[in-house]
């Protein structure tokens, strides 16, 4: 067989005319026969099929039909240098071919013949043949005009052209100053001064040095006021609540270790002792508070009691004889755990205690406890342990608290709502000793808003930078051209673009209670303390889940620590836990929802809530208009009414039908405490489906404000991407209450599918809108980009 | 007004009789006043309301009206002692009246009036003032006879019962030995050694530290030869891919900072050398990669290219001249990036390069490339970069590798799939270079199950100590009674019982999953591939969400370190992204499910799809059975075959559809890439179904071979949870296709709520089934169970 050497390299030009002139019959079948081969098309028993079948053919000469049997016999395969052989032969005469000429591998085939050998092509474009080759064509199943493109494709695809981001279609700045609200030249103030150099952040530090750092860091803040701005201003503040939740959500866009020592010393500890506590306590107090003088602690959860501070078991012993409260942890479940500022700084603790006066007991109330002296020495009496190496925030020194007779003067007592008077005697301007323990709770209402919102900053830190890396990374390519970059596939547009908008959403729901909190109006109290429970947990959840998926997003990259997302990700996972854990708050959202928001929600007992829910179980639920349940074009389900419908529905349905459920429990017998257990997922499912009503109400309500049309235009897409969005998450309810039918559903995932890509080509200018500086993005991945604002 | 002193706590017992005597038509209303002002429950409106019509009611005399008009008016609340003092004449009184007499407010009040003052009782014992009383009490709008235990009750609640754990209802230790499967004494050699103090967990080592003692752990391992399980007999190991992965799995329940080196040395790079050399590697290396005198890297991943390895830009030129090859880096985006072993330890690297012989490219390969002389001291041409701090895994010294005209000898191309010949001539044994390519990358395919087992065990981890802790962990308390355990809350029960049951499921399917591949059987690879992808995916996704909910659900406790979802959470966030992205595997299962498993996914081109898409297109979707769309009998929802069933037809159902949408848009002129860019949700969706149904008919079979009976009923429910969980879960789909209706998706809603509850007494003792040691959970709040197993 002469052709056996066609398989040597060293004589390839040689054998091309060998080929051409001895078995110019087979020159048709080639390309196919590269491609079977070279992507490994074929399995065993189809090889064998068309071996025989075209073995049988009469046009063939003996030699092709030798060929044949060998190069369609998956024993004996042709040698990679055959193959490489083939190919050159293919491409070489191949582009030779007109565009037209060349949609399939037979007519390429047919076509390398004619011009190659003309014998091979007058043999075989005969009718029969042409048959056969389509046969092998047909089994080969490939499409034919892509795998020919790429086996003529003979230069190497271009580079990936210069980065370019897609034009604005708004005003960045502009939608930045809406977003920003009030307080824009504070905010520009603080990441100004963050983005100093003895600001940067720093990595593999020692926890002691880490601690230091952040003390460091609160000193300076606490240095230019930015912790008293909501002291009053005899006491060195502007008395603005609004300014300093600005400045806190500001901070989350840096190290959280210092956000929270800041908003441990002066919200927590800061704001004790200015909301619990009197004139004198102010006095003494708030300045040194205010300048760092005195670090402090706000010293409310116990080991054995976070979420049931009712049942905290510290107790403050009043002793007529000296005048003095008496400290004591009577057990070691009872001492004061996680506590911000205690392990190291912490000078003076607000303790949250049981009163005792002549053994009786009138509830908790805070002291004021020195813990440590001005040098660092530990009083007496008191016991301190670190927490030691926690998940995240490892710059704040967390620490137990154990407190054995340790005795405070009576002054210490924090008296706002509640005094003694000079004869031991217990007197309140509270009458309820529920209302009394829930309004010296308030001060945490305050603490549950900035955590939401600094919760948000870095959700929004997070999505900046896994958007800018979308828009660089690429990966795969397809055929003959650069490779796509990750912006652009479906999969990560629907990673990432339903949680830009739901970012939005929360931020201007947000900015709305942020407002409402400023005004201290007390009419709207109930109102806010159920918001604040509700958007925390709203925004805190929402901040684990996409910081985790856009760390995801950015690959390995992602889980280097220069990129962010490491201490983004463990600093802001306690936010689901403290301030009130996030499934308790909702449970105290329900309560709100079941009595109308018209009692104080964590005061009211379970017993209490009969009289609403007897007359919510009795309301009836809303009739669905069958047309609307199954109308699926565009233009309806973006209109804002038809979101804002399906989310009142489902809200009232919930709290319905939640009433109904506990009302023939407690009918029956069950006692409330347990009636509420058994529905607990179903009052979860109500507080999820308030706070989702109230955030796309209030994001429209923003939005509708909104002049300037380019804006609008584009928030306008937010707000229905991020209604539909959680209309699709939640589509199972939907559909099993009849809101929707399945063909709405599927029209709500692919409008969910299109709004994301339409956005996605803005979504990098959406997330410069949020202002996040340079220094304070930090993340290498991030700050690639062209045209980069800041 | 005498009765103004009543408000005097120094003459209590003196008003009482003065009350009773003066007043006596006003004790029947006591307890409700009471009520109303302890616990806040008028509004201003309502106490105006009925104070009003109560001072209209002619039976009262004039100081009684008096009283009412101050009682009940919210300008002039009572004091706390006022309140204090009726609730003790309420308690006194109270407490001789007989159960069934103090059913109401109302009656209790009457009741109090009867015993204390006989007047107030006659006088208000007519069916007026009972109708007036009964007005209030249902104005008041509380569940009275719970209000009136609380009121009555002047005991403390009880404390907490000595912990009892629920007796098992199976047995631990066998259920134990199902789990393990083979290899029982090895893997409870592994966990001896690493409950030895030399293995003990470190916390807040600097990251050289921490290096040096993972890599001390590594050698100790090495030493007793479990590095080399996989390894030939001849070169120290037991030829034995199950024994290997074993002790991976186990390792996954120490720290995975050692998981990680381990695999690195001795799967990735001793792998590398094992599959991809030829013996001459053998014998030069395996013994030494075995003891870890030479530590290695797997040098596949650039900065530029992670997923699409084929597209890898490191260049390996054959110099025919010194028969070596030249290693570069041509650009900083093809520098080895993320590479374990690189930064500190590693000597030599598997590293993957795109060959070139005379100019011409063969494609990826492996060699074996010296990066560091014996000393440490990095080898010529050879640049190394530290990854510096990552989110987790510091103990695993990851660098940057970049090579500059590295001179190798030519036996140091791995060359068992393609060798290069003394004339320079390439030649191999696969022909087609898609087919060779994937060969070598089949290396990845033991890592990739590696992976997911060690991955579960971490979940498994996280599950034992926080379903531990639920069971010690009480909050909140049901009136009169002792806190709850957070195990009894349902919604602590959706949060870890579920979670439970998968890890279970997922558990089954990877032992059968590793069976397979430790045969090596040819006939099974496609399968494996696919299986081991999709498995990857599915189980490092859920142990990220299992380790967050663990957390969550531990509270503050849960963000210690020492409680360890701190390193859980860190270390194998990345388990998503390494040996695969996970988004990107899913793509290939999806391909595999279009081609059948015909062809090895991986090599699979798009254009080549065609054939198989075609086929599917045409496949017809199964016809729903309508009366099964809506049997809701438990059951019925717990049948396997229900459960098959659906899993099934969702599998089916989303294949079908895929292929049509994406053979109508190649129909169309679509170019295959961008069809598959465009189906990119649809197919991750079928990916999941896909690796749903496999893991529930494996969970299945396995079950179906216990004989014990014990066994069988809790692993059976753990069935029918994960079945029903996950149809749960995407309840949408299935309603929205009609598969089930509205009120069966309640109906499975409720089924994983009873079945979670049924389960829960018996959680801690299938955590325990685990067999994790104490000294590896390690977490403090895992160790006080009472009859704590190990």
């Amino acid at each position: 067989m002469t052709f056996d050497s066609l398989g040597n390299p060293n004589h390839e030009h040689q054998d091309t005319s060998k080929l051409l002139k001895d078995a110019p019959g087979i020159v048709p079948l080639l390309p196919m026969l590269y491609v079977a081969w070279a992507d490994g098309m074929f399995t065993e028993e189809e090889f064998n099929i068309i071996s025989t079948h075209l073995q049988a053919q009469p046009w063939f000469n003996e030699t092709e039909k030798v060929l044949i049997s060998r190069w369609l016999n998956p024993t004996t395969p042709p040698s990679p240098q055959q193959l490489q052989y083939w190919l050159e032969l293919i491409q070489e005469i191949g582009q030779q071919v007109p565009p037209e000429k060349r949609k399939k591998l037979a007519d390429l085939g047919l076509e390398i013949a004619r011009i190659g050998t003309i014998e091979g092509y007058q043999r075989c474009s005969t009718p029969e043949v042409c048959a056969a080759l389509d046969e092998v064509e047909n089994a080969l199943g490939v499409i034919s005009n892509e795998v020919i493109e790429e086996l003529l494709t003979t230069v190497p695809p271009p580079p990936p052209p210069a980065e370019q981001l897609p034009t604005p279609e708004f005003n960045i700045q502009q939608l930045q100053q809406v977003l920003d609200g009030e307080y824009p030249s504070l905010r520009e103030e603080i990441k100004l001064l963050l983005s100093q150099p003895e600001f940067s952040y720093q990595y593999g530090l020692s926890r002691n040095e880490y601690r230091e750092v952040v003390f460091n860091w609160v000193k300076k803040l606490a240095n230019k006021g930015y912790g008293a701005l909501s002291f009053p201003e005899e006491f060195g503040g502007k008395g603005d609540m609004g300014a300093f939740i600005a400045v806190f959500e500001t901070l989350g866009y840096h190290d959280l270790s210092l956000l929270t020592k800041f908003g441990v010393q002066f919200g927590l500890f800061g704001g004790s002792i200015l909301n619990l506590g009197t004139q004198k306590h102010h006095e003494k107090y708030l300045h040194q508070v205010a300048d760092l003088t005195i670090a402090g602690c706000f010293a409310m959860t116990e080991t054995g009691h976070g979420s049931n501070v009712r049942d905290i078991k510290t107790i403050a012993r009043y002793d007529s004889a000296t005048d003095e409260f008496i400290i004591n942890t009577p057990e070691i479940s009872a001492r004061k755990d996680y506590i911000g500022n205690a392990a190291l700084h912490g000078q003076l603790a607000t303790v949250f205690a049981q009163l005792e006066i002549n053994g009786k007991q009138y509830g908790v109330h805070a002291f004021l406890v020195p813990i440590r002296s001005a040098s660092g020495s530990l009083m007496p009496g008191v016991h301190v342990e670190d927490n030691g190496e926690k998940m995240g925030l490892n710059g704040v020194d967390n620490g137990r608290i154990q407190f054995k007779d340790v005795r405070i003067p009576k002054e210490n007592l924090l008296d706002r709502y509640a005094q003694i008077s000079s004869q031991g005697e217990y007197s309140s301007s509270i009458t309820s000793p529920s209302q009394r323990f829930f309004t010296m709770l308030g001060t945490l209402v305050g603490g549950r808003i900035s955590i939401a919102a600094a919760a948000l900053s870095a959700a929004k830190s997070a999505l900046t930078i896994a958007v800018r890396y979308a828009y660089q990374r690429r990966q795969f390519a397809p055929p003959g051209n650069c490779e796509v970059k990750l912006i652009d596939y479906p999969s990560h547009q629907k990673r990432l673009i339903p949680r830009l908008a739901k970012t939005y959403a929360i931020h201007f729901a947000l900015q709305k209670l942020i407002g409402l909190y400023s005004q201290q109006d007390q009419n709207n109290q109930r109102e806010i303390e159920v918001l604040a429970a509700g958007l925390k947990a709203y925004s805190s959840w929402h901040t684990t889940d996409t910081i985790q998926e856009a760390r995801e997003s950015c690959g390995a990259q992602g889980y280097l620590a220069e990129n962010r997302f490491a201490s983004l990700k463990a600093d802001s996972d306690i936010f689901t836990t403290f301030e009130g854990d996030n499934t308790v708050l909702l449970q105290l959202v329900a309560k709100g929802c079941l009595s109308d928001f018209r009692h104080s929600f964590a005061e009211m007992k379970f017993p209490g809530l009969i009289k609403y829910i007897a007359r919510k179980a009795s309301t009836t639920i809303q009739e669905l208009n069958p047309v609307i349940t199954r109308i699926t074009d565009e233009s309806h389900l973006r209109d804002f009414h038809f979101l804002l419908n399906a989310f009142r529905y489902r809200e009232d349905h919930l709290l319905i039908t939640a009433a109904r459920r506990l009302k023939k429990r407690i009918d029956n017998g069950i006692d409330s405490f347990t009636a509420f257990s058994q529905c607990q997922n179903h009052l979860l499912a109500l507080a999820n489906a308030f706070v989702e009503r109230v955030i796309l109400e209030e994001f429209i309500h923003s939005v509708e404000k909104i002049e300037e049309e380019s804006l609008g235009k584009i928030l306008t897409k937010l707000i229905q991407l991020f209604g539909l969005a959680q209309l699709e998450k939640d589509k199972g309810w939907f559909l099993e209450n009849g809101y929707i039918e399945g063909n709405k559903a599927k029209a709500i995932r692919r409008e969910v599918e299109k709004l994301s890509h339409e956005i996605a080509p803005q979504a990098v200018h959406l997330t410069s809108a949020f202002g996040i500086p340079n220094a304070l993005l930090a993340a290498p991945i991030a700050l690639n980009l062209p045209h980069n604002q800041k």
